[in-house]
């Protein structure tokens, strides 16, 4: 096809634009609220990206909300090649980082040079955690799971015996993005202990 | 719970954060690339909001890219009361204006005021196909399940016997907001109906 030849910039972007459609097929271990079934990557993003626009106000700092909201868009991405990791998973953990840096290389890689540039650096932003922007995005990823398995009666964490320790671990970027959102999290993790959603020990 | 107060501000928005949850289970006639399943409203959000980051060159006036994903990411929201209408399903159009006018004065009524009109406004901006930033995104819209009907062979096509012209019709959008992908779509629609995806009429 004229339009799409081999090797043009458009021929590229579709070309990405069609493979990222598999993150669609990219299933986490978070439920639906609805119980009905287990959040996809793509879904979970578009979640976030919205979550960003309404919750900026409890960031201590100015947001530049276009960049966060790229980064909620393209955080998983890599999934696509490395699948998601359990974040309850140590052993799947070990080997995390060098799976999604060889995904991270394929994927932006078909893409015209300076788009796939800002898109990985907009995700090796969001896996340092150092900017602020960065910081309220790790919130958003943290909070989200977090309000589903409150929403479903403690879904993952008792499908798979998590207990209150861990999940309070799991949740420190919130603490650290979004102070105000903190308090929030305490006191969803109380109810959830005593609701019996989630085992104290 | 205090954080999270009757009518606070913070209640407000996780409420709706909550219930927008259900557009990941609205289906679209539309098939995944990989022909495993319908997609649903929220993943097709996400695609949109991506491409409107990776296409925004071939749209022939500077385009607001915050303001376009912000109306890719909530174009769909009022499938959550009203459900997804089939574009080729001519009763169910007549009355898609009421139910989701109804739609949203619920589901933006539950935001924080401010938030609500803003997230609103966009939506009906979206609606409106009358701004350049809408005619772009409504260009979108119309693209991605084009590139999935041409990927699973014809998918929706064939399923409901929908011929060359009406899928011509349905395109227009694309020639209003993006000429240059017009194009591309004409090739697509042409190897379509010489592969056998498509019906000439």
């Amino acid at each position: 096809m004229k339009a799409l030849e081999q090797g043009s910039k458009l021929a590229q972007q579709i070309q990405f634009i069609l493979e990222i459609d598999q993150l669609k097929g990219v299933l986490r271990q978070t439920l639906l609220i609805d119980g009905s079934r287990q959040e996809n990557s793509a879904e979970h993003s578009w979640h976030l990206a919205i979550m960003a626009i309404l919750l900026a106000e409890y960031v201590p700092h100015p947001v530049d909300m276009l960049r966060v909201i790229k980064m909620m868009l393209v955080h998983d991405l890599v999934e696509v090649d490395a699948g998601d990791t359990f974040c309850y998973d140590v052993q799947g953990n070990q080997n995390k980082a060098t799976r999604e840096q060889q995904a991270a290389d394929r994927l932006f890689g078909l893409l015209p040079a300076n788009q796939g540039l800002e898109l990985r650096s907009l995700w090796e932003e969001f896996e340092a955690h150092t900017t602020p922007d960065a910081q309220f995005a790790n919130a958003l990823d943290r909070l989200q799971p977090l309000l589903h398995n409150w929403q479903t009666q403690g879904g993952t964490w008792r499908l798979h015996g998590i207990t209150r320790d861990r999940v309070q671990q799991r949740m420190l970027p919130v603490q650290e993005g979004t102070p105000v959102l903190w308090k929030m999290v305490q006191e969803i993790l109380e109810h959830s202990v005593a609701a019996g959603y989630l085992a104290n020990e």
